[in-house]
């Protein structure tokens, strides 16, 4: 039997085994694996351990490999488990979870996990984890659960990477993937740690924006000066900064830097007819946070302009008297912080320095300019022709009845660039949150239909690509 | 005799008593009155009975009046004193001096008066309040002294105002002045307490420029957003501000707010030729501070730009994050200080109105606007055409050899605008303070020349203005 017609069986077991694997992802939610604060280094390693048993009694070679920092659970189904001409995947996801302060606006505690039923109905699913990450990797290990307990096997070749450190940068994964590329290196990337477009439409997200992170700090007089003095000669520092980030965006809303474009992809008709079918209004989006009129190029449908178009922000700007009440003053110095999220193939340092001459070609020349390097990460992209990435929108489609969106997400998971760039691999981030499940924030929750049916939607992916 | 008579025994006078009015100025920067610290009231106190006294002994008939403050000393010399065709002056000065901290910068106790020699022979007066306004207002008084002694009475009818929060801007005189105001109106105000060209440069300071400040706090989202979900959609406040900012100048360097210029004044072309004849140039007013360029409107000369042309300066801003390091923020606020200097006619509340027009114009529909208005204070000009101006002019030029500049201040003396609108009386503003006095900084010093010669230079007024 193939994958695919072992799949309805698989479906029934997921149905039927629905309260045990709730209760198996409590048992991983109890532990307390925070993984930025040291005092919690063993609960960490307890949940590395907790993991690769579970993994382990799949069928997966199992270990829990050091770092520098908290360890890396691998599990390795073999070829023997697979359809040699199916792709081999690496499925990547963590068990840590964020710090749970502030306590005190948990209503129950973090580590308690328990399932609360909301007016009409619907179940949730409350614990630091429930959705971020621990929830919605289970959705994939369950999958694999059932696979094995019907047919006895998984139905691909598959490496699993469990880490401990996404929360706080993935900061020793970097190495750990670079040093052990050949063992990770697989035909595609699976992730579970991103969101459903709405509750009834599942979401496919193609593409993570990059990111350029810029310091200026411009100089003028040495000094600062009394504007009664000096005012109407002395350059004002402040006005070159705002003359600068006033010329970076055009009246139509696009970036003035000259080949800040080079490389931003055009989507093709079917994937932009799909966002236009979304009909992502500003009262939907921009309403909750009190505005109405998007500020993005003119051309663009407001969901580009979240997700598939890049964009220049000012992030902070400081220079002058900014206390209480009036000082006639003219800063000798003023300060900002600029950043770029990049998309298809802008190339971040080439943006970096367009953007600096950029700046350097209005200071004028009596003043100096300072920047800071605060980082970069170019865009990820899932190619639109990628095979599996139409498996999975198939799938997707059978299990909620609707069509798989695809999207582009604006966060970014630190190490998805490097399976492209490193690993040369394809990610396929399929993710079943919700925008009211709180991740990092008190009350975390994942709705109890999101698990199951995200459980179901891996067996449905996994059959697909099994072929 | 007539005091133009008189005048040559005055000066020889003057001269003579060089050592002794010296003596009598250490007696006044001797008693630490500074005004701003309630620590020294009785000094201030004590500062205002010495005035008195001494005022009481060139025949004026004197007394302190109490103000919620500090008091104001008053003295008169009565129309006995004076030639009934000549104007009747008021003569303004203040008793108060700044504080004296970092008291560790004075290299002798600011207190204890001394005379120093510079390289070169120049000899100065070095104590807090030397120049600024005990050593400046002292000329004017050893000036009537001298008339006093050689003529037996003062060459004009004379009022003294010597006040004594100057430093902490005149708050209780502006009542006083309006409580009294048949008592002080008279044809014409003198003030000592404003500055020479240059060290051999007679000066008339014939305009401060007036003042509006304005903050602009400016709400878009009504929170923080994170730039990768939100960038390209959100308005960012920031950005909205550096339109306006920018957009208040244009590339001329003018003042783009309509209505800006109503009521600035062209320059009369003798005048005009004058400040040309200055010729001060970038590397002398901007070279100091290290700066070359004068950012000011381009069709004017820099000595215009200081000081006869209004302006528009951004005094602080600040929005977002502007700690150490990278924060991908689109703030919901962000928030600018702006203050505008005028001159001639301009409208202190018009030129409000005019600013917030041009703001609310530009912001977006969705985003809202605050405004603070941290004062204002108009413009103060004397006419060209006041004939006291060119009567000192003439008394200058010959007392200093040079012909006298009138030239407009980007300071203010708070009174000073109120004779103007309240008394109705022009005021001749005459001083000998250089740039290098430290004026309100450790170690203030007075030129020994600057206070023999300004006394030289009173005497030659009062008697050019008495005919």
């Amino acid at each position: 039997m193939t994958a695919s017609e072992s799949l309805p069986a698989v479906l029934n077991r997921i149905d039927h085994d629905l309260d045990a694997s709730v209760e198996r992802l409590f048992a991983l939610l109890r532990i307390q694996s925070v993984s930025t604060d040291p005092a919690y280094a063993a609960q960490c390693r307890s949940a590395a351990d907790h993991v690769a048993v579970d993994l382990r009694s799949l069928g997966f070679e199992t270990s829990v490999r050091p770092t520098n920092g908290h360890p890396v659970v691998v599990g390795k189904s073999g070829h023997g488990a697979a359809n040699r001409a199916a792709p081999r995947v690496l499925f990547y996801g963590h068990y840590d979870v964020q710090p749970v302060d502030p306590l005190d606006l948990w209503k129950t505690p973090p580590f308690e996990p328990r399932i609360e039923t909301l007016d009409g109905g619907r179940k949730i699913i409350v614990a630091r984890g429930a959705c971020d990450d621990k929830g919605q990797a289970m959705t994939f290990v369950e999958a694999c659960r059932a696979f094995k307990a019907v047919t006895g096997k998984l139905p691909l070749d598959i490496t699993m990477m469990i880490e401990g450190e996404e929360e706080c940068g993935s900061k020793n994964l970097f190495g750990f993937v670079r040093d052990n590329a050949a063992e990770f290196k697989r035909d595609l990337a699976l992730v579970c740690d991103t969101g459903m477009w709405d509750a009834q439409t599942p979401a496919i997200t193609t593409s993570l924006r990059g990111l350029v992170y810029e310091e200026v700090k411009l100089t003028c007089a040495d000094r600062d000066l009394h504007s009664g003095l000096f005012g109407g000669a002395a350059r004002n520092p402040i006005h070159v900064l705002a003359d600068i980030l006033s010329a970076m965006h055009k009246p139509d809303g696009s970036v003035a830097i000259p080949g800040f474009y080079e490389g931003v992809p055009e989507l093709p008709p079917d994937i932009k007819a799909d966002l236009a079918g979304l009909n992502l209004t500003p009262e939907k989006f921009l309403g909750p946070i009190g505005l109405k009129i998007p500020a993005g190029e003119k051309d663009r449908m407001l969901i580009e302009q979240i997700s598939t178009r890049p964009t220049a922000e000012v992030n902070g700007i400081v220079g002058g008297y900014t206390g209480e009440g009036a000082k006639t003053v003219i800063p000798g110095k003023a300060m900002a912080k600029v950043s770029f999220r990049l998309v298809g193939a802008q190339d971040p340092e080439k943006i970096r320095a367009a953007f600096r001459d950029f700046v350097c070609a209005r200071a004028p020349g009596d003043c100096s300019v300072e920047f800071g390097n605060f980082g970069s990460a170019p865009a990820f992209d899932v190619a639109f022709d990628n095979p599996a990435l139409a498996k999975a929108r198939t799938a997707l489609a059978e299990e909620w009845g609707k069509k798989a969106v695809t999207i582009g997400a604006g966060g970014s998971i630190p190490i998805v660039a490097d399976f492209k760039t490193v690993l040369g691999m394809d990610t396929l981030m399929v993710g079943f949150a919700l925008d009211d499940d709180r991740v990092h924030s008190p009350n975390e929750k994942f709705d109890l239909k999101c698990f199951h049916k995200g459980t179901r939607s891996w067996a449905r992916i996994l059959a697909a690509l099994a072929g």
